[in-house]
């Protein structure tokens, strides 16, 4: 049966395509779904994504994926660097999960260089712009094929 | 008239029970409100039990606290070591409050040695499983007697 | 056409006038709000003024004025301290921006020193209570006057 | 058989209702120690008071408590802050042991907040004044009978 | 009868027009006075302008200050972030005081982003240029009609 | 004409498989060059690999393949968090290339949480085990498609 | 009636006179208190002096000094860096007290200029040799007089 | 013949007795000279003294000094934590110096803990008001009668 | 003659081969004493071993060894990282020092890594078990051989 | 025509040859000052040198210098570390300028290492005594032949 | 058979006795690889010495040790402080190395205090001289005896 | 006898000239020789040019050169900030050393603000592009010139 992906994308991330151009390009939001799924469909995952502002509802998602879902792939954007409750969040969820930036946080602000989403995460893929969206399902799936 | 004491528990506290059972017990939310309602008969006190994922929610019931409660007995969780806001609203709230953890924090990871509500608490206990609750009702029972 | 301005008060400014009011004084924020609406007026501006105690909250409110408003003038009150997902809300609908606060945050605990969202704006006001949003719409009228 | 607690005070207690009235209040040791005695009484414990203003000395003490004690109860005062080697000697003892402390410590000079002791104890209350003592009492009693 | 405010420019302002033009404008001191004076015949203040490069003629001027203005308008330019003599001057003239600066302080060095003289000041008004002066102004103004 | 691109394995590596099996997993440096030969030859990518622990020589390596190859995929191991001539060395080079970790870098000891030549790549990619090296080129093959 | 001072000699300074004379001098602790007893006489003052090498005896003679004398002269050697105990027992103590130095801790290693007993004191004195003592004890006697 | 000592008072001092009353007290700059004067006297001192808010005419004053002076008693006020260039002048003087503060400087803001002047100096003084200034002229007594 | 020295064991040494097996293994106190009484009777030496809990007792113990001893074996344990008084009696003592640990205090939490002892010391040898004892007398005694 | 140089000899530099002699050496500001004109004379540079004690006149002779030099060469001595106003005046002054230390300030206290002032400069050169100046100055005749 | 022992002398020990002969002595590489070929011979171990300035020959050296060497004796000198790579190959090699310093590296300038090698290590020997090393070779004996 | 001086070029700056040439230049490594070689001859000294990315072979290089030259000329490069082995070697050499920079090292990166090397050098020249090698050989020249 297909294992079963949740993609969250953490806040902001719904203006994709029209914010910060010379940072993070001009795909939207869509386009990255829709390359998602494709991606999802090769690899035999069935793929749900949801996007969210807000802190505790991505939480919420995170808690009711425990039963729901095999993996996770997150871009928590912003709260990547202040959220101990999403970290809290992925360690009691207990799922593979990869983290995904799309700009290389290593080039930016320091604050950004600190993650405390990550070592809740199995690995982390930055700097490939909407294409990290596509190596982090890809680095899901490996984990999903070789968890014990 | 019996005393209002609201209880609130913070993020992914509502997973007690089957997330992290090496550091947080098998213990569920559910037998820590019982156990909390069967003490706060036993002291008198009238006891009303939340739990949410969203900080801004929890500054809410704060907020509404002020005209509606006596007390509060708060495990703020995550938002312990990250929350500013929960910390103003509970000294605009200005009743007094009880920290609660449920593990030892000290023994933690050093970013949860940091607290910013306690500050705005009557006091703080940590580290006795369930019955970090049950001594912080005891206490905040304490200081509902003794308010000047 | 009369330039639109999205007002925007952080946590626990719902309080205002009950809480704290050492720090704080007796003004409410409907005072503001009825402030703001009268210099609004005097300056040809349109103003709607919302009060949110949740972080995501903001950030949405901030994505979707990018499209409808001219101009934000933000208190983001304990988020200043703690919020990147709002600091890059701004930078994303990036409208003229000004950020108020009531009091003199430099007089205040160290944590209330640094901003977050202050770089995001054009400028930042703080210690003059209420007057602080009046001089903030001020500014940000010269603002939306001299764009390029 | 009834379990047997030594409840160690540590420096500057001794002066307990004449010191710093404003801080610590007007109850003096030998009310603290008499209101343990009536709980221990009630919760069928042995219990044994110390006061030492000696870091040496408490070291002796928890060494020796190993094998006469089945739990400790302590308010390491200022040693709290700054004795590696109390610590050490909780972490020998190996009983278990409750650390207690008159004041919030979170809410007064940032060296009060660094606690070098208790990551060597089961939990930690603050905050409660003298009940600080006897909840602690309560707390340590749990340990004592969940002991694995 | 008038009020006096004393507005003191610090170091470096007398090149203003001429000087690191991106950041600072085209406008001169002598256009910032000259609105500075219209603003005050407004507002009914007696208004007298200058500019020093000296932390020690800064310091005077204060000192003076305290027996023959009202209230002092500041920028007090890279004095702002290494001058203790000139915080203590206005702690010591006790006069209202309002901080400016033409620039964002908050979007530049580290080191402009700490200020040791606005604790000393009613509020900081930043990054409106030629405006926060007039804007410090007002502040200024309303803090003198609401002295206790 | 098939591109080009240089792997570079860096301290400690040659000894994969056998050294600290729990950390690294069983897999041999021959393994990760076949499989990495493998899906070059899926990219259509000629792929040439090294291994050194001299830092001296991964710098030489760098500044020599600026005019042989396209692309350069690097696990700089112990250098990411001491090398500044390797950073330097990529800069000036000026090639597409991608970090890669076998290990979530995030997870371990703070020291390995500092890269300094992650700066100075596209991306990065940690926590997969070999698979990490192989998501990396598929990264880089990204890149040198999207060039400008 | 004489007022009656306390001298506390810190550790180490039982050896003054033989140790490290380049950077105690030659002067014993007999000297010391020999000039102690004749200037005290011209202040018209009762002193006692004790030298403990241990931080609780201190606290000890500081706790009882409460009761028995009405000013304290200490010289609380390595304790000065070391002991918050030294520190609560002075502010317990509640008596004017002087703190001074042989050395001027000021040119020495960074760690001698934090003072833990500072605080706690009326003035500190430091750098003058023996005399540091002799004007610890003018200075003392001052603040006897001029006690509210 | 008499020994000549420089007296100079830094910044703000020259408002001392009308300056925040509660901290320096309402002795004024007059007073303290005529008591310095008085004791220089009994001393057999012949004593200069100036006040200056500036930093640089205080370095002019040291440098004159070195022929003219025989020792300097200074209170560099805000100078004391942020001028290297008076601690430099004091060096290149080579003068015996005593440095003294009104206040006890270890009870206050922390950046008024550190010294950079007394590093340059035989001794410091601080915390008894106007006898801060007469022990330290004591002291410097002291020194130039033992200067080898 | 024979050469003397002194061994002095810190704090919780005495509880050694029962507490904290794991870390310290099994060896007593007593076994140490015993080996190092045989080694030393193969060098010639003469050896006194004490042990304390009391930084007071040992700064005693080490100000009489000086006139009593010709070198000193040290393991200040806890006391190594906190105790300025040992240090400073280790200075003024002057006697060659060795410092000796039984566990690899670099491989431990990071407070243990600081060594405030250390600088007093001719050398350090830790991570060796109870031959950290014997390898410190064997090194302490080429010391007395060298002397100059 | 000759290009006009100013040099700027900053605090203490008046003492130069009789201060300190061990670290700056025995040469006056006089001597530099002539051996600079003979190498202004060799380089065709018309050079003006003053020496001041002033933060605040530094600054204005740097403001003053835009309009009537064609390059500076300065050495900020003590400001070096602590000036913003100088920095920033030679922002304003947008002149060539190259900064000169008599002494290797990295073999010095770790605050002389910190310099404020350089990175308003094209280069620094320090270490080289008398011979810092007469390098700086054929580095800046470099500088001003090499324009853009 | 005898247990082989690799000993390496890391970078510029090379140049031992001619090099800072105030700190590190007369003694050369020659003498001390002599003195540790005889106690080698005493201990029944065969030993080997190389030197290198190489970071990455060190690594090499340790890489290939694994499977021909049965303990290392190692003194990375400056790479101590620098060297995650010589770390990393310690732990990879995971065989019972003893780390040795000739100065006592807690008596030098502060970043020589931390190791970055020693906790890959069974212990570490500082300050004895040459010693250091026979100590070492009797320590990394007794390790080869009690292994695991 | 000319003087024999060693040019040392470290890591990448045999790329110069190709490598980010905004801020290098254009310039190549063979035309700074050159210039060298030719301002050399001026000087009459004899000047051998190296180039290594190699830290253990530049760290040889100074330990053969402190028989066969008589000062050294180096621009460590990335090296500057991360090899305590350069400066041993240096130290160890104990040759005259000068160290240059093409760029300003004050205006870049934090990390390359701080210099490990210079501290074993007469002095430090930066920012001069190619020409800080000229001034730097005309500074060695001087300190050869004038050794004692």
């Amino acid at each position: 049966m297909a294992k079963k992906v949740l993609v969250i994308h953490g806040p902001n991330l719904n203006l994709l395509g029209e914010r910060e151009v010379s940072i993070y390009g001009k795909v939207t939001l869509e386009d990255i779904n829709a390359e998602l799924q494709a991606k999802a469909k090769d690899l035999k995952l069935e793929l749900t994504a949801v996007q969210s502002n807000h802190e505790g509802e991505i939480v919420d998602l995170i808690g009711k994926a425990r039963k729901e879902f095999d993996g996770i792939l997150i871009n928590p954007a912003a709260y990547t660097h202040t959220s101990v409750a999403i970290a809290d969040a992925l360690l009691a969820a207990n799922l593979p999960t990869v983290e995904v930036h799309l700009s290389n946080i290593h080039k930016r602000e320091d604050f950004r260089k600190k993650t405390l989403t990550a070592p809740a995460c199995v690995g982390q893929i930055c700097g490939f712009g909407k294409e990290s969206y596509l190596l982090g399902l890809i680095g899901l799936n490996y984990s999903l094929n070789n968890q014990k």
